[in-house]
């Protein structure tokens, strides 16, 4: 490609509103255009970005198997309806109605559809197992998109579903899938980590994140240098960081600490260690009766450590809220402990309050906590004496330095972009929809389900944010817009230069390297710019000083420092031999 | 590709709602999938002949110099508005609301887009000509969608969008284009016609559809074949058939015809030559006064000869209804004309009514036409004796053995379904939306566009509608989903038709061919049945017998009856040479 028969367009600024450097940079080197909130138009430069992205997945997905279709974006209502998502969803779920009034979704994801395709196409036990996936155009319609293409509203997700006799099947259907992306994300360059994560409502047992690092990450994964331990923090299990519970030492007592509302206030105050201070956190789960009219809230009173952090997937597993929760207001909390936020505590709370301790909690003695009365905390207070055991669970965070799950050294944290998952489903859809196979006796069997996806424009984000400095985007060889790219210095004027540059062009063009030539005949600043904006990863300049010694000035995106002399007539070797294919 | 490791679903019977052959067949051959009216899934067999669509026309459009981007599916209702489209477009434009109760559409074409991403890219002459295209998913909202992918609501198009200086510019991108879409359409291996075609409501002055001939197409192309002039019928001029007007013979004469209200009825109860008759159409432009308030709508009539169809798209050129116009309802008529409908005509008349002949009927003498009275009609009119002469327009469709508008020869018409449209659009939407660019003096200038559409999946169906037999589809090698099948005849037991088989697919598939080896261990009728339905053009069966000889057996699928025996070791290049690339 020649630079003037492309379409260039870079910014020195960013716009105001991009909030991530992904973003940032892609809207500067001219590979998205905002059209609307989380839309973004693909401009030319992005493009070949994102279809080496899909041409990756494509190739691995053929090589496990999969069979590539393609379902619509637009779908009709009636089969979320029979799987329950149409009303589960919520907003982010789009909804539309269209000339005849008929309800529609514009496709989030292609579980319904896909599985009513299986139901009519699969009839027999022949036909299994069979993977499926579309590389296609979804819309979730997030409250408040960011981060660029990261958490866009209109984005490209390939989505795969795979269909079994039984679970064992299905396992190595998964098996197959996660092998895949492990080839995938190493084939676009990306240092990453797959990580457990939660199963959600979706419930089934097994579910994988892919996870790139990078410090702008939403997701934060737990994981064990010593072994492969690696779990998104949502999953990875807490156990208590205290060797059992200490006998009672101090007696009760109810303390005035007025104003004093966060433990580590009450803590100073009193002048007690932080770590024997038990922090109150009251869940609601709203009800309804049997005729469906609502009933006050189930109120769940969570116990934490006073330095660690609720972990709201795990509370979401507790028997009372498991069909969803969220924070008690004021006036709930007023009502079930008598007392504002800030002085609650589990002594002599109701019994229609459920209370739940974290293990750590559950081994803590002689600790301080609210005394459900406004100004007042108790310390001394112990289990068992002042109030009764607690139901135990695991209801934190991890942190850094609890003992890894698996058994291997300490665990330590990082941040991720969640850019695949997969996931065992289970008979989630297949229940709903009726999916059914003849076995080999000829009886109806459920179709056993799995679902894989990789965000594939969020993978453009994700790698930026993993790979940049501050001149713009380091990308990997294998999804940079173009592999290699050519500076000519005083393209227009100088025949040298210009005879050298076209020449290296085809020699590369003919080695198959993905090369473009600037051939604006624009400042050396200025096409330097732009180019480590774009960040395209090798460059070669061309000028009439150089080739005065028969060379040209090569220099990798990732270390510019480096400036290479070469050969004019090894150059295009030089080149291709340093791309990573 | 191994069918085994494929998904390969074929129907006996396509369902009853399947109203075209291509539709049929695609349904038949597990092509595609009806989702909801008009909404399909692209099944694995069809997804590789729609990808092969688009690869082509990529690389003819990348040839040509367009520059590939991707515009996103949902926009915002705020740019439609700009370009007044919003309100203009009607029901077939999806208008969705998103969470936050924004006005969005999903899109039917991008106009508004690239010109808003033109007016803030293209700010220099410098930067000109630049044409860009995306290949995406659209939608209209039809009425009544039909004929499977050909009037599907979701579908996949191909739009380019030029932008030039001057209209000398644009022509030039225009021409370029016009070329591109020449080698498109002779590469998918189709039969297809340019022809000219109408600027409807966008106005500007060019404007070809590619039409690819098919008796099933919806479209009439007019074509003189002593040149190569080629127009859809809805623009091909057509001249008087008659040589100039006769001077009045008779006397005009009130007739009493009574029920007799179609210009064959009259003209057989009076024993009149129907080609003496004039029949009268009644057309209504609404209109609204100053205030906006609806009024009375105005009233055209049109007088074509008996045998005359109407043609609407030139209707709609004449001055009163170029804002759009409908037929005008029995009540109108009766208020305009004193008469319902069946005995009308130009005779005394009022004044507010437009009167409009077709040059045919300006050229008649001595005609019968109805009488404004229920059960009369009048013999023997002549303008200017028994009526004011006529405005005269061009107002009918071609027939047959009309003469050719460039004077060569005499019209024939065929069918075509139009796959492919050039326009030359002007300022329509670059001086709505504002888009600019600076000139060498850095005056700023309006935009001139271009927009050039391919329907992708509609394609698909044009090629099945052009090429089928009873069998199933015949597919051009370019865009067929496997360019070759490998037969074998007792894959399972034999050992030596495996070999064979397994043989000559690693050769094919080394050679580049698009081969799939039918390794389901089906009955011979069955296989065939199904690759002949597929359309797959080129077939090899392989069964002990010839095997025994050294022989395969080839046959191609548009001549199934030559089956031509080929030496084993020579099927690789026979058949790779048969392979039009």
């Amino acid at each position: 490609m020649r630079a003037r028969s492309f379409f260039l367009s870079t910014l020195k600024e960013a716009p105001a509103d991009a909030d991530v450097v992904s973003q940032q940079y892609m809207i500067r080197a001219g590979m998205i255009k905002k059209l609307a909130a989380g839309v973004y138009t693909y401009m030319p430069m992005g493009l070949r970005t994102i279809r080496k992205i899909e041409a990756i997945i494509r190739e691995e997905m053929n090589a496990a198997g999969a069979v590539e279709l393609l379902m619509p974006i637009v779908q009709p209502a009636e089969l979320w309806q029979e799987s329950g998502r149409w009303e589960k969803y919520g907003a982010e779920l789009l909804r539309i109605k269209d000339r005849h009034d008929r309800d529609f979704v514009i496709q989030p994801t292609s579980e319904e559809v896909i599985t009513d395709i299986a139901r009519q196409e699969i009839k027999s036990w022949r036909q299994l197992p069979v993977n499926f996936y579309h590389i296609q155009t979804k819309f979730r319609d997030e409250r408040r998109p960011r981060f660029g293409v990261m958490r866009g509203r209109e984005f490209t997700m390939k989505d795969a579903y795979s269909f079994d006799r039984d679970e064992e099947g299905a396992s190595k259907s998964y098996d197959a899938m996660y092998a895949a992306y492990q080839k995938i994300f190493t084939r676009l360059g990306l240092m990453f980590r797959a990580v457990r994560a939660d199963t959600g409502a979706i419930g089934g047992s097994r579910s994988h994140e892919f996870q790139v690092i990078a410090n702008a990450g939403e997701d934060v994964i737990a994981y064990a240098p010593e072994s492969d331990y690696a779990a998104n923090i949502e999953l990875a299990e807490a156990f208590s960081v205290l060797e059992g519970r200490q006998a009672p030492a101090e007696t009760m007592e109810k303390r005035a600490t007025p104003g004093k509302e966060k433990c580590e206030a009450v803590a100073e105050y009193l002048g007690l260690d932080l770590l024997k201070s038990v922090k109150s956190v009251v869940l609601a789960a709203d009800r309804v009766n049997e005729k469906g009219e609502p009933m006050p809230a189930k109120i769940v009173l969570v116990l934490l450590r006073a330095d660690h952090e609720l972990n709201e997937v795990k509370a979401g597993h507790l028997p009372e809220l498991k069909e969803g929760f969220r924070f008690a207001t004021d006036d709930e909390i007023m009502q079930a402990f008598g007392s504002k936020p800030g002085y609650l505590g589990p002594v002599g709370v109701k019994e229609d309050v459920a209370v739940y301790a974290d293990r750590t909690v559950a081994d803590m003695s002689d600790f301080c906590c609210g005394a459900n009365e406004e100004g007042f905390h108790y310390t001394g207070v112990n289990f068992g004496r002042d109030l009764p055991e607690p139901a135990v669970a695991d209801l934190r965070n991890v942190v850094e330095g609890d003992r890894s799950p698996d058994g291997c050294g300490t665990l330590k944290l990082q941040r991720g972009i969640e850019v695949g998952h997969v996931f065992f489903l289970g008979t989630r859809y297949s229940e709903a929809l009726g999916a059914t196979y003849l076995d080999e006796n000829g009886k109806p069997q459920i179709l056993q389900m799995g679902c894989y996806g990789i965000g594939v424009t969020r993978l453009a984000g994700a790698a930026i944010e993993q790979s940049h400095d501050e001149k713009g985007i380091i990308w990997p060889d294998s999804i940079a817009p173009f592999e290699a790219v050519i500076c000519p210095m005083n393209y227009a004027k100088s025949e040298d230069v210009r005879k050298a540059a076209d020449e290296l062009y085809e020699e590369l063009k003919a080695k198959g390297v993905d090369v473009i030539l600037d051939d604006r005949d624009m400042r050396p600043g200025v096409m330097f710019a732009d180019w480590e904006l774009i960040g395209v990863p090798h460059r070669i300049v061309i000028g009439d000083r150089g080739l005065k010694n028969g060379e040209v000035e090569y220099a990798a995106r990732g270390n510019l420092a480096e400036k290479i002399m070469v050969k004019t007539a090894e150059a295009a070797d030089f080149v291709a031999g340093r791309i990573r294919k």
